[in-house]
C-alpha cells in the first residue's frame, strides 16, 4: 500500500473546520426552508448524454463513473454514466421525471457536492459543495422570482461571518440584443469574449473580438455596454445612450430594471446591475447573477446563477426556471483562515472516572445529561484526574464531571476547567450557559 | 435528448419523502453529536489501490472515475480513483493522513452517499447513505467502545419511528478460534460458508463446507456454533458444552460476554449473542454487529460494524478502530411506505396577495415571520382568494395570511385553511401552534 496523500482538487476539512462548514450549511439550509424551498437530493450520476448536451465547455470537465471489473449482464442497457458538474441539470431532470408528481410554481434547494475534472487553482476545486435554490413553473415563469432569489441569498449571508458583498445581476438579453442591434450575429462568441474583460482587459478583449470579425467600432461597442455598472436604474439611461435599438435589448432593459428595482427597496446596496456579467454555461435565457466579496474581487464569484427557459423540456412542456447556488467551498476556502471553532468536539462536559469499575455510573451520569440536550462523553480511561482534565482541555471540553464517589457521602460536582470553579451539580437538573452547549464558530 | 427514466439501483425521494429522509438523518446526527461525535466529510474518491486491497469481494463492487476528455497533462502522477463503497476506509486513510492534527480517542461521525457497482434488488441500491460513527485510537483500543457504539445506535433509534430492532453482535475471534480447535485452518473460506446459512439453510452450508475439505464432523460442529443465540452471558456455556479448546475462542468468548453484559446493563433486550454473525468485509478482527428490524429478519441488517485493528496502519504506528453504520438509504426503503410527512413544503404560512402591486408589502409581511423563525412565501400570483387558499391547501401550508388592504382601515389577518377560522393578527407578533411550524414525519 503506497503512502496516504492528499488528492489535489479534492480538500477535506480537519473536525474544527468542519464544525465551521456544518454552521455554514446549516444557516443557510434553514434560510432557505424558511423561505419555503423544499429540499430534494439527487443522485451523484446522470446520463453522460444529459451532462454533456450543455455546450463544449461542460464536455472536457465530466468525470465519468464505470464499473472497475467491467459491465453486468444488463450493462448494455443502461446509459453511460458521469458525475453532475452542478445541481441545476440534476434538478432540470428531476422535475421531467416528477412532474406529475410535483406542484407548481416548485421552490427547491438541494446542498450537495459535485465534481469537475478541472486543473485545481485557488478556490477551484474538483469536488466541492454547491448549496442551490431554483424556482421553476411549468410553461411560464413569473419574472418577480428573478427578484427574489438574490434576497434570499441576501437573508443567508447576513447570518454569516463573511463581510461585506455584493450580487452583480446582468440579463443576457440585453448583451444579445445589443450585439444584434450593432450587427454582430454570433451572440454567444461574442459573450465569450467580453466575459473574459476581468482577466485579459479591455484592449485584449477588443483584439480578440476583432480577430473573431468585429469592426474596431463594434468592438468599442461591446466594451462600452461591458463597462456600464449601476447600483439603480440608472443603467437604462446609460445603455440608451449609446444609441443601440433592438428588441431583445429593450426586453432585457425593462426585466434587468424591475429586478434592481426590487432589490433597491428590500435590500438597498446589495444588488448592483453590472452589464459585463455574462456566465459560462449556455442554458442561462435571461437574468444572471455573481457575487463578489467586496476587496477581493479578483477571486471571483462566491455565488451565481440565472433564469433558464429551456433546460428542462420534455418536447411538449417546458419548464422555465431561476436559480441560484451558493459556492459554500469556494467560499469557505477564502475565509475559513479567519475562522474557527470554539472546540473541535460536540462535547461539552467530560464525565471522569474515579476508578474503571466506575463506567457504568458514569455511563448513568452521561445519559442523563443527554436526555436534556447535553452532549457529552464518558473518559476513556480512569485516569488521574489531572489527566482527564488535560485531556477535556486539549479537545477544547469546557466542563468536567465528577460523579459522588461511591460510599455516597457527597454528591456529584462539575468544574469549569476555563477558570477552575467546581459546583456541586445534579445530573438531572444542571445546565451549562447557552453559549457553551454547543461548539460556536467564531471569527 | 433521450426521454428521462430513473436509472436502476440509484433511488431518489420526492419532495415530502425527502422531508422524512431529512428528519431521520437530524435525528441521527443529534443523537451521534449529544453522545460526542465529530463530524468530517471525506472526498468520494480514494485511490483505486486502497479501495481494492480489501479482499476480493469488494474489487468487483467499485465505481472508477475517470475523466471523459481524457488525461490532464500530469495525469500520469495521479492515482487510478474509484467512488468509496463505505465510510470506513475513507476514514482509516482520513486519520493516516492527519494523525498528527486529531487528538485520540477520536470519536467521528460521517454521513454520506457511498456506491456499490452491485446488481440492484430490494433494498440494495448502487448509491445509498449511510451514517457511521467509529472510535479509533493509537496503538491500543479499549474494548469498552465495543459496547458503547450499540447503545449509541439504540438512543437514536429510539427516537425514530422504525419499530423495534435487535442488535446482533459476535466476535470474530470465537468462530475463528473454535474452527482451529477442531482442525479447520482456512477460516475465511469456512466463514464465508456458514455466513450463507440464513440464506440457504444448514444442510447446503454442511454440503459446501464438506466440499471444501471439512469432515460431516467438523461441519457438524460449525453449523452447531452458528446455532448459538442468547440475549445474555449464557452463551458462554452452550459453547464450552461443545467441548473446543483455543485460546482465540476463550479470548473472543471473554470479549463477547463483557459487551453483552453491558448491553444488558444499559439498554434490556436490545442486544443479543448471535454467533452466526460474520460479516462480509475481511478488515473485522473482533467484535462484529448486525441490526435486525424485528418480524422483517429476511429483509437482512439495517445497521452493521465492527472492529478493526489493522485497517489504520501506516507500517509504524496502527490506529485500531471500531465502528457501526446505519444503512439509511436501505431502512428507509423498508419503512417508508408507513411514513409521511405533514406536508410536502416547509412553508407553514402563504402571504396572500389582493392585488400583485401588492407584493412588496407580501414580502414585508414574510420577511417579519421569517425573523421570528416562520417559514413562509408569497402567493405567485394575486389570483382569486380561493384559487390562492387552493394553492396552500394541495401543498399542505396550514395558514394562509391576508395583509390589511390598502386603505389601512383593517388589520392583517390570518386564516387556519383546515378549519376555516380566521382572526386578527400582527405579524411582528403571531406564532402559530409549535406543532404546525415545521412539517412533521406522521407514521
Amino acid at each position: 500500500m503506497s503512502k496516504v496523500r492528499p488528492i489535489s482538487g479534492f480538500p477535506e476539512w480537519l473536525p474544527g473546520e468542519r464544525i465551521v462548514e456544518q454552521h455554514f450549511l446549516d444557516v443557510i439550509r434553514e434560510t432557505f426552508e424558511l423561505h419555503g424551498f423544499a429540499s430534494i437530493r439527487t443522485r451523484a450520476v446522470e446520463p453522460v448524454e444529459r451532462l454533456s448536451s450543455l455546450g463544449e465547455d461542460t464536455d472536457k470537465e465530466i468525470y465519468a463513473v464505470s464499473r472497475l471489473a467491467g459491465g453486468t449482464a444488463d450493462s448494455s442497457r443502461e446509459p453511460k454514466l458521469g458525475l453532475h458538474f452542478d445541481l441545476t441539470v440534476p434538478f432540470a431532470r428531476y422535475v421531467l421525471e416528477n412532474a406529475g408528481k410535483l406542484t407548481f410554481p416548485f421552490r427547491r434547494y438541494q446542498i450537495q457536492p459535485v465534481w469537475r475534472g478541472e486543473r485545481p487553482q485557488e478556490g477551484r476545486y474538483r469536488e466541492f459543495l454547491q448549496c442551490d435554490i431554483d424556482i421553476v413553473d411549468v410553461g411560464q415563469l413569473a419574472p418577480h422570482y428573478e427578484a427574489e432569489l438574490p434576497l434570499v441569498i441576501a437573508d443567508a449571508f447576513s447570518k454569516l461571518p463573511i463581510g461585506p458583498f455584493r450580487i452583480q445581476v446582468n440579463n443576457r438579453k440585453i448583451p444579445e440584443g445589443f450585439y444584434l442591434g450593432i450587427g454582430l450575429t454570433d451572440v454567444t462568441s461574442v459573450l465569450r469574449i467580453v466575459d473574459k474583460l476581468d482577466k485579459i482587459g479591455p484592449g485584449k478583449v477588443s483584439e480578440l473580438l476583432q480577430a473573431a470579425g468585429a469592426t474596431a467600432e463594434q468592438a468599442k461597442g461591446c466594451l462600452a455596454l461591458a463597462e456600464i455598472s449601476a447600483p439603480d436604474e440608472s443603467f437604462v439611461e446609460r445603455v440608451n445612450a449609446l444609441g443601440v435599438e433592438h428588441e431583445t435589448l429593450t426586453e432585457g432593459l425593462a426585466e434587468l430594471a424591475a429586478v434592481i428595482r426590487v432589490g433597491a427597496e428590500h435590500a438597498p446596496g446589495l444588488m448592483v446591475a453590472d452589464l459585463k456579467v455574462a456566465r459560462g454555461l449556455d442554458y442561462y435565457t435571461g437574468t444572471v447573477y455573481e457575487t463578489q466579496l467586496i476587496g477581493q474581487e479578483s477571486y471571483g464569484s462566491i455565488c451565481s446563477g440565472g433564469r433558464y427557459d429551456a433546460l428542462a423540456s420534455d418536447g411538449r412542456t417546458t419548464y422555465p426556471g431561476v436559480g441560484i447556488s451558493i459556492g459554500l467551498s469556494r467560499l469557505l476556502a477564502k475565509i475559513m483562515p479567519s475562522l474557527s471553532a470554539s472546540r473541535s468536539t460536540p462535547s461539552c462536559v467530560l464525565v471522569s472516572l474515579a476508578d474503571d469499575t466506575d463506567r457504568a455510573q458514569g455511563m448513568t451520569v452521561a445519559a442523563s445529561l443527554r436526555r436534556r440536550g447535553i452532549p457529552c462523553e464518558v473518559a476513556p480511561v480512569a485516569a488521574k484526574f489531572g489527566k482527564q482534565i488535560k485531556f477535556a482541555e486539549r479537545r477544547g471540553i469546557p466542563f468536567v464531571w465528577f460523579p459522588a464517589s461511591g460510599d455516597q457521602s457527597n454528591s456529584d460536582s462539575v468544574k469549569d476547567i476555563r477558570n477552575g470553579e467546581q459546583t456541586a451539580a445534579d445530573a438531572s437538573s444542571w445546565l451549562p450557559p447557552a453559549a457553551d452547549l454547543w461548539p460556536r464558530v467564531v471569527a
